[in-house]
């Protein structure tokens, strides 16, 4: 028998005995997903069947519990193993998912990233300081516009040239048609950094929006066309995205994940998963390389301490995998960046987006302000 | 210029004025993404820009703001069109999606549902009455013991052979060993029906819960073994697995939706999609026949308003697409049946899963009582 992976649930309860009531029904529903008494006996009940470990008070009205699941019911597959974690049980209210131990087994099936924090750090060669990712928006321009921009912020001494996670295949600028040239862009203001002496390079990554079934084959299209990584959002396309580039070895390039879609699973204090779970552990765990969430004080209500939440899980040593990092963003401005830089660190993205249109044909001195700032 | 599609969201919101402005924020989050004062003239600002197109007060607290949308801030794809619909506003609290008019440009991209209501009545032969379907289960029971459960269910009269969407490719019954018994079982009993004189047949629905990047060529592999239509989790292989299938000639077979992992979009009254247009709207959107919710009185919260809800969102005449088929489950037993017909009505689906293993050899008298009851 394999090892088995543990799953913490913040339970609403109004009693302890009520709190193990749902936590031995959780048991079953993530699992068999049939009464108690018509589980078979044997293999079926002594190991597919989810086992209560323990259950104990949190607070006045949440318990904490920790139940334990067999590799063998979640099989090899991602999508199987987030449906054992919290399939159904998404569906029942009061239930929170607040911790993942994977075990051995479990760890060997899922490895994590590719990259991680030391990965894109050789990748763009900045051995130091916080990372400059301005974002190349709005949709509704053409892929020549974008191109200028990129070019610009690329030149400047951005690490990397994110496309808005807006962007898919638009009239305007549709994939196909948008990534070479961007890529383009990119290449040449690498040859003015390099020319001028500069060690590092500015990775272009592309948003990977179009149709699901089209994911891979846009990803070894960008991967041909020159860009260094590439942009997905698992709430739309599946974590399994993520993952199946991610052990792409043809691939082997970089992911960074957009929250998008996702927000209902982090925002209730009742249903869903914790912050950190979510936008780091579950990140790592499908094998991003980079976990977008919105940075408290902008349009977006996270706390500071939710922010600390996410960027802790994307950094704890314990994995799954390789530390990954963290990219706070959504409506900050170059006053916020020594703020943000004290509270994140250096090994942290910093994404710039719609503030820095307002610097017109200047926004490469928006780059370099926002350099010196990250250190 | 195509005709813009229409999204209604529920605001939370102090005042009208504030109901307002969070109205203006939203359709400047989810197409541009960038400040107002920076939104290009012209095109981005005339066409791409979302647009408010009213604010009503709606409850004491609550506002009921109308927002359109360009055909080309989506583009073709479904992915992009749920982002335009949700993806950022998702992560910012009080705002809850209510309603969705796709208007001629989108309908025509988004046909919907390739069999619905009377596409899977005539595949099943049941012109009237409400169609039963078992559900075959628990995982870790191997392939040969679904298919002596699958054959005797078949046998009975069910309509539909459904597999508990925790099958995916657990070693006791993987996917490619799994189905082609299924399949066989059922083909098996349905010509015992057919010499019995019974015009009907049951169709099996295996569910596609392996890797995301497989879950084509699982599709293709199971039509070709025999199966009759397939079981997708949209919240785990993403809505546009269900598009990419529904919209595939050479596959052709009708698709059911299941709700795993999408309760925390519906769960909460401040963020996410009502009921209906979770497990209504959206499902049709994607292209499934089925839409599967847990049913009120079960081990699922769901109260009998949210699931009319969803019933009426799944056949309503509007579209998107055909209307089609609901289908509640979730512990529900034999004797809640009657209630349920009541309720539901015959264009519905009746799922039936734990409860049936109480009858053990017997499981087709329950399949027959089902049958009876259900007209």
């Amino acid at each position: 028998m394999s090892e088995r992976f543990t799953v913490s649930y913040r339970i609403f309860a109004a009693s302890a005995d009520e709190a193990r009531a749902r936590a031995e029904a959780i048991a079953l529903e993530q699992t068999v997903e049939i009464p108690r008494d018509v589980v078979p006996a044997g293999y079926v009940e002594d190991e597919i069947l989810g086992r209560v470990e323990a259950v104990e008070p949190e607070s006045g009205e949440t318990y904490r519990a920790r139940l334990s699941y067999s590799p063998d019911s979640a099989g090899p597959d991602l999508p199987q193993l987030l449906n054992v974690i919290f399939g159904n049980s998404s569906i029942q209210k009061g239930i929170k998912v607040t911790g993942l131990d994977l075990g051995p087994t479990m760890s060997a099936r899922f490895p994590g990233a590719r990259f991680g924090i030391e990965g894109l750090r050789a990748a763009t060669g900045r051995a130091h300081g916080g990372l400059v990712a301005p974002v190349i928006k709005p949709m509704g321009l053409s892929a020549a516009e974008f191109a200028v921009t990129a070019r610009r912020v690329a030149e400047a001494g951005a690490d990397i040239v994110k496309e808005d996670h807006g962007l898919a295949n638009q009239p305007a600028a549709p994939f196909r048609d948008r990534v070479p040239r961007l890529a383009e862009a990119v290449a040449e203001a690498n040859a003015v950094r390099q020319a001028a002496g500069d060690a590092t390079t500015a990775l272009y990554f592309p948003n990977l929006g179009g149709a699901t079934t089209d994911l891979v084959a846009d990803a070894y299209f960008a991967k041909e066309a020159g860009a260094h990584g590439v942009l997905i959002i698992p709430g739309l396309q599946g974590f399994d995205a993520i993952r199946a580039l991610a052990r792409d070895e043809g691939f082997g390039l970089p992911i960074m994940a957009h929250p998008a879609f996702l927000g209902p699973h982090v925002l209730s204090p009742d249903t869903g998963f914790t912050h950190g779970m979510m936008f780091g552990t579950l990140m790592r765990l499908a094998g991003a390389d980079v976990s977008i969430f919105p940075n408290f004080g902008g349009r977006f209500g996270f706390t500071p301490e939710e922010c600390t939440d996410i960027v802790s899980a994307c950094r704890d040593a314990d994995g799954p995998g390789r530390a990954i990092l963290p990219s706070p963003g959504g409506g900050m401005s170059l006053d916020r960046m020594p703020e943000m830089m004290r509270l994140y660190g250096e090994n942290t993205i910093y994404l710039l987006g719609g503030g820095l249109l307002r610097y017109g044909d200047r926004i490469g001195d928006a780059i370099r302000d926002m350099r010196r700032t990250l250190g």
